[in-house]
């Protein structure tokens, strides 16, 4: 529970189509060889197909770059935007990559606050706060629907916005999934995703940087030149991998992805209703995307335990649970749960989870 | 003829195993998660069995990081080495993807020659007047029986060696192969390699960097840790090509590689006989292994050719055949021919290339 990869259980698995598109460009023969460094072109129109749906505009494919899942995306978009003195600002509670490839590549990582009591959005004020003439970009990890106060903020302070949309789709409350693309003409957008979630499939390492940018600013500033240069000497993803992506997006059966976030939906509930029961801690809202849930541990309720870490280190020893101290996701003394796990193993965990608080709260006066 | 990947050709298809254990790793719901950032372990472990054979210890598993491609592993292992004012050393006629890395890591890249004339075996003198106090390695794209005076060479400059071994097997002259790591106990040795070459599939992009150190130097000296944090923070090749290494090591048959092989000497044969046949050219030396021959262009020859890169535009334009210009491999006025393509494609560019060279000939008196 303290993992984000659900692909190891059996209610979590691919789509077949997904397996059959990826074994069709293995066994076609026709995608052994080298792909050009932006990737091909078939994947690269199909991506921005699929993207564009959700749009008020067409993207081209040459607003697509393909990348090793994500994770290079991130690597790519920090070092093009690096420079002396330049900072970035991003999101915490958020994920920690960001900052490990930013502080690489020389870049200051600024954090600003997403707020738990507002539904987790983003601290518009703070954000201005941190904010000076070196700052390059902000990074959103998780999309609500006050994106549009968002971009009217980067405008102001003439920021590019990186969005990470690997878990677009992954929704199940009542608002839908906005892609922060929808303001690209406001600022200009770079839109970070992959086939990880929805696809659930972390290991196929197929990613993608997009361009959202109605007005062409990336092309006159030359980022776009500097991404390409990047490619140019950085390994690209599988040409197979590439070459099942048309495939791969056209033929997923709606029932699959409905299935998922059916899944998720009832996994989410579960964790909802037993967090309830549980008094050291308080969580501030009912998840309504991804896979995790963060709450907040109120540690004087509890005894002989120091902050997150010791909690997270006692969990795992006394009950073989783990969960992610919130520290690692830059928010001390919160817990970050993983609900997309099969639905049995959720709630034996979760009854854990419990009797471990229980087990360790001051007895009450 | 320009390229160095000859997969497109229905003759250098690779082994059906070699799809095979791909598409049942990709079918078996095993492999569709995270892997490690060093990779899976029983991938390692076979590609540390599948080196030792060729050398007098042992590898482990540790000793193997798994990389997409050989690409990614230079791109590591650039990085790991970089430190303000190092110098690294690369030979030329090279694969000029290590000064990209090298220079965008901040090194400076220094060149020492391989002799064409002596059968491309490095030019030990040059080798020692260009290290200094701030060289840190010295790659070797190519290996000969010479091998052992380039270990003692490294061993007294007290430097790393770099192999790069993709087209290990490659061979098909009197020599065989023998790997760089043999020599291990004398000066420590980094091992570069994939399946891209000898597999003939460039696109699936796995690739390693192995450690050939067995008085653990790279251990102490920490270089270990270094690969590992980079590891950390890369995106690894897909879990599927992982997970099938086992299976594509051990199960590809014998007939395959030599089947491979046997084209190859085919095709370098062609090419010999017919470069014979052409008076603007030297070609110093027959193919022993690879896919590409080195030809030297006789200017004096030709009436209004510049260079090399001045011959191969005109040549594509006049006859449609692609060479690699030397400068692209940092060898001027030389060109690279590539043999690993269908045989009658083969006769039919050099056939060309000879009326190309009979045409812009001068007159002799
Ligand atoms: C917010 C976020 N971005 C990016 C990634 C990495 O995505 P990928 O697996 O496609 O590299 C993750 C993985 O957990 C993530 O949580
Ligand atoms: C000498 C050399 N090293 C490395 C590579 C890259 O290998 P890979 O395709 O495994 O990344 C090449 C590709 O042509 C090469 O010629």
């Amino acid at each position: 529970m303290g993992h984000g990869d659900p692909s190891v259980f059996p209610c979590f698995r691919t789509a077949p189509e997904a397996v059959d598109a990826v074994a069709g460009a293995l066994r076609s023969w026709e995608h052994n060889s080298y792909s050009t460094c932006v990737g091909l072109e078939p994947a690269r129109r199909s991506i921005a197909k699929y993207l564009s749906h959700n749009l008020p505009y067409e993207l081209s494919p040459d607003d697509v770059y393909l990348t090793s899942g994500c994770a290079q995306a991130i690597e790519i978009i920090c070092s093009v935007l690096a420079r002396p003195g330049a900072n970035i600002l991003l999101p915490r509670p958020g994920y920690l990559f960001y900052e490990a490839r930013a502080v690489f590549n020389g870049m200051e990582a600024r954090y600003y606050d997403l707020l738990p009591e507002k539904d987790w959005e983003v601290d518009i004020h703070g954000v201005q706060a941190l904010a000076d003439e070196n700052t390059v970009a902000m990074v959103i990890v998780y999309t609500y629907e006050h994106l549009a106060k968002v971009a009217e903020t980067a405008r102001k302070l003439g920021i590019f916005v990186i969005t990470d949309e690997v878990y677009a789709h992954l929704t199940f409350g009542e608002r839908k999934f906005v892609p922060m693309g929808v303001f690209g003409e406001v600022a200009p957008v770079f839109t970070l995703g992959s086939i990880s979630k929805r696809w659930l499939v972390p290991g196929w390492r197929l990613g993608w940087i997009v361009t959202n940018d109605p007005n062409g600013v990336f092309q006159r500033t030359k980022v776009v030149d500097s991404i390409k240069s990047y490619l140019d000497i950085s390994s690209d993803p599988p040409t197979f991998v590439q070459g099942a992506i048309p495939n791969l997006l056209e033929n997923t059966k709606e029932e699959f992805f409905d299935k998922t976030v059916k899944i998720l939906r009832e996994t989410s509930d579960i964790c909802w209703e037993k967090l309830k029961g549980i008094s050291a801690i308080t969580c501030p809202s009912k998840p309504e995307g991804s896979m995790f849930v963060m709450v907040k541990l109120d540690l004087t309720c509890l005894q002989d335990i120091k902050d997150d870490m010791d909690f997270c280190c006692r969990l795992a020893k006394e009950e073989l649970v783990v969960l992610l101290p919130g520290c690692a996701v830059g928010y001390k003394n919160w817990l970050r749960i993983t609900f997309a796990i099969d639905p049995s193993s959720l709630e034996d965990g979760l009854d854990r989870f419990k009797s471990f608080c229980l087990r360790h709260s001051k007895p009450t006066k």
